[in-house]
């Protein structure tokens, strides 16, 4: 990718790091077109393009699927759980293999934090790789659809804008997209929230107000962002149970009344409803999730073809 | 879909109950033309189409698959078992992302009864549900198929038609789908034959003439369409073993010779050899079994430009 | 496929046993056509391909599936292990389910040797069945892109070619396809060395020079087609161990200083680094291995052009 999203010269998408605001400002504005249905449905045709997903993700999946086929792509999928990688193959022998047969753009998903980025090391000239979520650092695509829905609801100046992040920032390569994303657009304010114990203290807070008390991060805020509770949190010891998690940072109606009148609700998906989010506020007026879904297609064609195109 | 298939003005195929004859001869008519090449390959191009397995089906989704593709479709999978359902997502909460996407078709298969059509109330405007099965109430693609197999064996008129619908009816939704067209398609004589145990006393077979008898109900008959039996059915007592439900109602080449001298022999697959069904049948010059899978892509072809275009 | 790679008339692709050297050049320069970009993306429009594997292979499905859309064709995936077949339904039945819903090319892999022919006996006129792979039988695309591969390298004129194939060539399919093809090609030397245990005795290896001295058989060939060591190997007792194997059979840079300063260096992938050959010549300058991969898809354009086109 050129640099309107990733560092200058790069032609692949692996984080939002070191993304500038003109780059984001680029994208957002191609993947906004995308959304309102204006597209060239032939733009990536003879191109074809290899999921690959080491960890299964069937939304996250689907998503980069329509977005390739939208744009005329030839779409492949290497669902790495069922695949040769099981008869000891490496990740790294996989790409090289699909890669040889032709494919030029891969979407690819990995447990392991910095898979994306040690593979496009070793990827050939003319490869684009776009990380769909490595481990607990990056998911590029997820910021960026996070960015294009804040941008419909609130403009595309977000200085004044004040955002709280509610929830399991520690282990959420969500989080840390949303917050490079965030940083890089100039927001306003930046409110970090959730138990201790899934608070990272690793710098990616930088700049960031961060509080436990749920009520003090909701006030007066103009987006909620909340993140999914892994169930894995409780078996490592790092939240009591769902209902206290849900008493101290579950979104409710009530709660939500704590943020501006005209504030938006976003989740990554899936939710856990009942746990970090009630029925009431995801369905709610208020929540922008299947926005979010939506701005997912758009965003992942816009990738794909400034990537592949440009 | 419109009052060509379905209660007026609906835009989701989910069950035959209440087809009127108009209806069916109008989509089998479409489904005809279908089937002999007769199609725009490009009718449905820029539409999404997602399958949405909570039960697996191979066979059912490839057909649906192949019938999209064929109108230029672009086609998701979503099999549901290996997705993140399994992340506690529920039903709904995927169709909703996935209709977010922007796929405005969906063919679901599910294992519990009246889960499409509960899936089909929450779909937003311009979403159209398929229901590819959903536990023993309905799958009316099958009894489409079987309709157009069975008319262009006999004529458009059914009204002197004499069927034979065998075995497992109790709980199949082939059946249910098979009787309600073959009622509003005024079928000169539905006779319903099975051992008691899996015959259902809920109403379905009112009008029919129902025996336990096989000779008797195959006797002159025009058209025998025999049902699959689970072998959950011996686990569940309902039949005491594979070889005394062969001897009583396993369909062989001396047994068809009770019905009409041109009658034809159906089947939903897959086929248990041996059991409801000997390979002399099934694979003699009376079976139309595969005849009702070429079908299949037809009859799928017209329900979905009718739903997605009409 | 006509004569032009299978028995004159054959409209499948079952394996090379037969093949001419006419029937294999033509072929060849077809894909070497394919292999440069000139196609016709549309030449299989409206042409519907099915992947049918009994056993798994995401690599060759891929190839298989890339090759089929880039020629226009629809393409549908059967994975064999979750499906109905786990209903009972039998192999031949799937086949021609399939078939009767107008999908007229097979690409088929089967545990068993012989299976895939035995389904083409059993075909409809107009169906067209490629062998991906039966037992230790036959895998004949692979035979194709080596021979392509080969022919890129060391031209169209095989008379003075020294080939060593090493390693497991009795479980073999690939070295069966590959040793059928050599030989039709006119291949001058073929040099076949394993371990004892892993050679078979059943007129395979006639007029090859056999031999378990690896140093002997590299001795100045131009080629050197390693094969993949199944780890069941040892399990079965025909390997001591990983380690032994790779000190007699394993393929070293130093090893390959033996055959000729152009030597060119093979393997069907996957490859177990480390067991058949060592990092540094499966990613040397000699290595074709990604080649083959490219070529595959080129390959697999031609057969399935010239069968279903043809």
């Amino acid at each position: 990718m050129n640099s309107s999203v990733s560092p200058a010269g790069s032609r692949h998408l692996l984080s939002l790091r070191d993304s500038t605001r003109a780059s984001l400002d680029a994208l957002l504005i191609r993947a906004q077109a995308f959304a309102e249905g204006h597209y060239d449905s032939r733009a990536l045709a003879g191109i074809a393009v290899c999921t690959l997903f080491f960890e299964p993700s069937t939304r996250t999946r689907l998503s980069f699927q329509l977005a390739a086929q939208q744009l005329g792509a030839h779409v492949l999928n290497f669902d790495a759980s069922t695949s040769s990688t099981s008869k000891g193959e490496t990740a790294l022998d996989t790409l090289k293999n699909i890669e040889a047969m032709g494919v030029r753009g891969f979407v690819i998903r990995h447990r392991e934090d910095g898979a994306v980025a040690a593979l496009a090391e070793q990827a050939r000239e003319g490869t684009c790789l776009v990380n769909a979520g490595d481990g607990r650092s990056a998911h590029p695509t997820q910021g960026l659809l996070d960015m294009l829905t804040l941008r419909q609801a609130k403009g595309a100046d977000f200085s004044a804008l004040r955002v709280a992040l509610i929830g399991d920032v520690k282990h959420s390569r969500v989080a840390r997209s949303d917050l490079q994303a965030l940083r890089a657009l100039g927001a306003g304010e930046i409110r970090v929230c959730g138990p201790a114990s899934l608070l990272p203290d690793d710098g990616t807070l930088d700049g960031c107000v961060v509080t436990q008390d749920f009520d003090a991060a909701l006030d007066g805020v103009d987006a909620v962002m909340m993140l999914r509770l892994q169930r894995e949190r409780m078996e490592e010891g790092l939240v009591a149970s769902l209902d206290d998690y849900h008493r101290d940072y579950g979104l409710t109606a009530t709660r939500l009344r704590r943020a501006a009148a005209d504030a938006v609700v976003m989740h990554p998906g899936p939710m856990n409803r009942g746990v970090e989010i009630t029925d009431e506020v995801a369905d709610g007026p208020q929540s922008l999730i299947l926005t979010q879904v939506a701005n997912g297609v758009a965003v992942r064609m816009a990738v794909l073809e400034t990537l592949l195109k440009g």
